[in-house]
């Protein structure tokens, strides 16, 4: 994976260093999603045999708040948070979509 | 935080697990997302006091490559990847700018 470090020897250590730390975070957030993404899908699913429409405004409220509150104490900007999770609830909902569709 | 659940009583229970799991994921993934800008912010004033511009393309363009290849590994959509960084990377160099702005 790291092979195409293309003019590394350019960069200086300690910014080599902060994105050595970004890349590690980076393969942690990437294999998290992958698996928030299969409890979603099984979630589409449920929601696709029963008739549940594929969004719920009020379970997404309650997860902005959450996330909300979570990003103060995590120093992360709540706004950030939000729109965060708002990215990732619309691809969420186009997968449900998909899978009612194919239903 | 789990007191704000509305109507949790006429959820099933196996939505209910999975959204637990989904709400854990979450937390994870924000507490990974505060760190990651806690690097980008020392990348960001390193870029400032050493006069480099915010935005890297041929970093990104890496970057882009090896999350692509994760996702795949990990079963996730490499477009959504993609689509995951670009969204990252346009808020770190909104926070790079400002502190640039500062500098």
């Amino acid at each position: 994976m790291g092979s195409k470090r293309q003019g590394a020897a350019s960069v200086p250590a300690d910014l080599q260093s902060l994105r050595d730390s970004i890349d590690n975070i980076d393969a942690a957030l990437i294999y998290l999603l992958a698996e928030r993404f299969k409890c979603t899908r099984r979630v589409g699913e449920f929601k696709a045999t029963s008739g549940l429409p594929p969004g719920d405004p009020d379970r997404e409220a309650t997860q902005i708040d959450r996330l909300r509150a979570l990003a103060k104490t995590a120093k992360l900007d709540p706004e950030f948070a939000e729109k965060f999770l708002n990215f990732i609830i619309a691809e969420v909902i186009r997968h449900h979509e998909s899978i009612r569709a194919r239903a």
